[in-house]
This record gives structure tokens, sequence and C-alpha cells, in this order.
């Protein structure tokens, strides 16, 4: 067997990451300590909120040191358990880092149910079906004949929200990037209506295409890009609506205006009543066996669908990363190790 | 009897509102239609949410046309019946405005219980004292030993928010203008905490201050008056913290900043899970009968505080509005007629 690689932290981005901003290192593969698992990875996630572990800001959970292995969720091979519930053999999921292989203590690992494709637990499956499914029912109360807007519309969030928002009767409006995403939205997962941010040059650009294709507003914007894409929509938000604020990508190498828009944004929840809510998938992993039952048959069946991307090997996760911060990805960006 | 006097919209105000932007009218005394009654107005109420009413722009309810009369609730004796229901005699209120008499649709207007001082239903027991219970049921959702922050602490809502909080067992931690309005907030409101903003010259200055007095964080920032207060708040939030957005009184008249505030708000709503609502009283009137219930008899005994400033003479209100909008009131501004 050969050592273990890594892709570690290796400089601070400044806005953007670059490839020099990450290093492939290697050790020996770690022995599992007394309750502990070692999984041989298989598939790696990679995941827009890695972005902001990059940053030394304070967070919902700790920065990623410099020389750190980055974190990450992974699925593979248990090839060695010191730890009562798991075998040799396995399949298991948990925080591995980008890395070939990984410790996991026990019970911050899950077995994976073999009938299900492994890397399905990172995407449709896994966080960002959650985090979808979670939003919707927690933060967005969503009802039949309302209209939704959600953008990064092909990823894995963006596909199960705009899935479940259908299957609940809601107009459902994907934004993306370029028209061949456009085109897998409204045909693979089923959006009403497609607009490709690319082709309106600015926020009210866009708002006129979106005012067109929602003349009765807006009901439930899901938050997962900011910038542009949030300008637009805000002006178009009915008494009431509902804003899980999810992500920010666009945002996530800083902001340029000179403007403040804080007022305006503002006096919008204000005047339009709306709710807005942060939410951090970690609060809510009491539910997940309630997803996965609900899901997961759901996926199998094929009345739910998904895309997903896949790097080859653990080097070209880096490059995989800051094309998916770019938007460079379709589906669920995966790593295959 | 003589003519009837308002208060018109002579101008919209560029920014704070100048005397030159309202002028005073005289006119015949309006006879009843079917239905209505008239009402010789006793008190008068001075709200921030009038400044809105200005502006010429959509917002939850329409702006006043220049040459109207300016917007607002008033209480009075009733001179003129011509609906059931109502007698001549009865006390009345309804959306007057600034008159000195005006006709009322019977079912727009609510009879007035001649036990409580007619000004109540302007402030402790009206539109004020319902916003402070009603936001605080459905969008705080308080928790004995939590920490509530609000900003013109002594005006009727937040004298109203902080006696409803410290008896569910809050800490509360009054925001207010000058030393003098600061001992009002801990001597007759029971606010814990007392801070002049005045006194900092910053928002990171207030901020520290605020640290010190909220050694738990903050879990429920009632805000009304945005700007600063909300700059220094911000960081301060717990996780799952709310801000039910019930004004912001310091940029109503636009708010000047070359930085854009807007990313580091967005991120602190989803790195703290912060709930956000947007709160308009008049979504909630339905609940209106099961707060006088509620809150009256305490009013009555004496329980629930409350405070007012009295301009004498419909000609002071421009005067009286103008200086509620830069904190001159300390409490409730009516104007007595």
């Amino acid at each position: 067997m050969s050592d273990m690689q890594s892709i570690t932290l290796a400089r601070r981005p400044s806005g953007a990451p670059v490839p020099q901003d990450f290093a492939l290192t290697t050790g020996p593969i770690p022995q599992p300590s007394q309750g502990e698992i070692v999984v041989e990875v298989s598939h790696l996630s990679l995941d827009p909120y890695m972005r902001g572990r990059m940053d030394d800001v304070k967070s919902y959970a700790p920065s990623v040191n410099l020389g750190e292995t980055m974190t990450g969720q992974g699925v593979g091979r248990v090839i060695a358990s010191n730890a009562a519930g798991f075998e040799v053999g396995d399949l298991a999921t948990g925080m591995t880092g980008w890395a070939s292989h990984a410790a996991l203590k026990a019970t911050e690992a899950r077995k994976l149910d073999t009938n299900l494709k492994p890397s399905l637990a990172l995407g449709v499956l896994g966080m960002p079906g959650f985090t979808a499914w979670t939003g919707l029912r927690k933060y967005c109360r969503p009802q039949a004949g309302e209209t939704l807007v959600i953008a990064a519309a092909t990823g894995p969030v963006g596909a199960m929200v705009g899935q479940l928002a259908k299957a609940a009767g809601l107009r459902t409006i994907a934004i993306a990037g370029g028209a061949e995403k456009c085109a897998i939205a409204k045909e693979q997962f089923g959006f009403d209506e497609a607009l490709d941010h690319r082709a309106y040059e600015d926020a009210g650009a866009l708002r006129n295409a979106l005012a067109d294709v929602a003349p009765d507003g807006v009901d439930i914007y899901w938050e997962n890009v900011a910038g542009k894409v949030l300008e637009a929509v805000m002006p178009l938000m009915n008494v009431g609506g509902r804003i899980p604020v999810c992500g920010m990508i666009s945002w996530y190498g800083g902001a340029e205006e000179s403007q403040d828009r804080l007022p305006s944004m503002w006096r919008s929840i204000l005047v339009k009543r709306l709710h807005v809510s942060g939410l951090i998938i970690f609060d809510h992993w009491d539910d997940y066996p309630a997803f996965l039952a609900e899901v997961a048959p759901k996926v199998l069946s094929g009345e739910i669908k998904y895309l997903e991307d896949v790097a080859q090997g653990l080097a070209a996760a880096p490059e995989a990363f800051i094309s998916m911060l770019k938007g460079g990805n379709t589906g669920k960006q995966i790593v295959a190790l």
C-alpha cells in the first residue's frame, strides 16, 4: 500500500483561490486509535462552504490552518477498524478531508447502504440534498401556486430545491450560468423557467427578465449566490416572502461595490415583511434519517434526479474547486480517487 | 363652530423634514355620508412611519399626495353620526389625519372605553404598544435568561418591548439618546442597562460598551433605528438570534455611507443563523382584542408604565414631528388639540 496523499492549505487566498493556495503532500497512512476507523477514500465532495474555511475569520466552523489538510466530506471503504460497529470492507462516510485516507472517530462516521452508489452520500442524499429538503421545510413554508427563484439551479442544492418545490406545486424559476445549464434545469429538473444570468449585464436587466417570467412576483428566494441575483430578485419579492440564506458564493472572495446597499435591503425586509433566516445544515442533523427515509426511495426510483461532475484523482481537486467557485461545474462536484 | 384645520403636505422633504414641508389649511367641517361619523379630534398621534408616507415611493401603504392632509391616527368625540353603532358624544379613534375634524367610515373607526384616558389609544394601548406585544410574541420567541437590545427605548414601542421582555425574564438593554432618557429607561421601564448612544462616537465604540453590558451576547435585537446601532449590535448577535425589523428611523431621511455594508450583514445572517423578519403592524389587527384584554388591565394597575410627550395645538404638530425624528421626544409623541 502506498502512502497517504493530502491536499493542504498552503496559503490563504486573497479573493478567488488559485492553485498556489494548495499543496499536495504525502505521509504515512494512519493507524486507527481506540474507537477509530481508517477509510480509504473513493469519492470526495467539493462544496462552496469550503471557501469560507480558507479565511482566517470567525465563522460557524473553525478555519483550516495553514499546512492543514483541507476540510471536507469523503466516502470510502474501511481498511482498518478499532471500533465496534465497523468492519473492514464497510462503506463509510465522514469528514475525511481532501485526502486519500483518513482516521475517523467511529462516532463521527456513518455506515452507508451499499445498495446506493457511494457518491450519492455526498450530493443528492448528502449534505446538499439534505440542506435543500431542510430549508424548504423549516424556513420556506412553500404553498402550491407560489413562485420560487433559485440560482446555481443545476447544482446539488438548487436541483433538489427545484424538484421538491415543483412537486409541492410551486412555479419554479432557475437562474444558471449559460444556455446549457438552463436547458438542463428545465429538462432534467423540471424548472418552469430558466434564465442565464450571463445574458444580462447587470441586476436591473436580470430583474426585468425575471419580472417577465414571474408575473405574480416571488414568494421564496433561496439565497445561495447573493450579488447580482440578490439585487435582481429583492424588488420582486412579494409581501410575506421568505429568504433562506444558505450561501453567498458570489461574495466569498469579497464584494466590491461603492454604494451601500444595506439600507435598501433592510427597507425591503420591513416593507415586504420578509422572513430572512440563516441556514447552516449542521444544526439539523437530527432530521437526517427522516430525510433519507423520504428521499432515498425517490432517488432510486428516478423520481428525483441528480447530476454529478466528477474530477479524476486527488491532485485534480484544487482545480475542480477553483472552477466550481466560478460556476464551472454543472452538477454536484465530486472528486473520484 | 369654527372651520376645520388640517396640516397638509406642502412639499416632499429631501432628507429630514423642515417646517416648510407642511402647511396649515382651513376648510369646512365635513358632514357624515351614509355609514360615516364625524369626529372632533382631541389627540393626534405622531409616529416615525409617517416620514415614509411623505416620500413618493412604493411602500406598504400609499404616499400622501402633495396638498393632502398628513396621514395619522387621532381620537376624539363623535359630533355627528350617520352610522349605526355610534352616537354623538361617543369617544372614537381612527385615521383622522393631522386635522381638527375628520369624517370616518364607521367600519374603519373604533369606539373607545371611556374608562381609559383617550390618548392611551394612541400609545401604550394603541399601535405602538400593540406593535411591541405582537413582535415579541410572533417574531422573537423570548426565553428567560436571554438578552434583548432595543433603541429608542423610552419611546412607546421601546418601553413596551422592554417591560414585556423584562417580565418574561430577559436581560433588557436600552439604547437611548442622552443621560435623562437612559435614567428613565432604567428607573421607569426597568431596563437592566441603558446606554447613551450619543456618548459613543461610532458604531465600534458603542459595540464595545454593549459587549460590556451584554457579556453573553445578544439574542434579540429589536430593530427600530438601524444605522449606528444596527452596526454596533450585529457582531454581538448570538447564534439563532432574532431581529424583528420594525423601523429604521435613522435611515428615513436617507443613509450616506461609502462602504457597502450589505455583504457583511448578509454574512452575519448566514453564519449566526439569524431570523430577520419584517414587521408591519397592519397585518396583525386581528390580534388587537387579545392584546387589549391582556395589557389594558396592566396599564390601569400601573404594572405597565408609559410616558407621553404632549405638544399643544395642531399648529405645533410639524415641529413636534420634526423633533421626534431627531429623538427630541422622550415618550409617546401626542398632539393635544
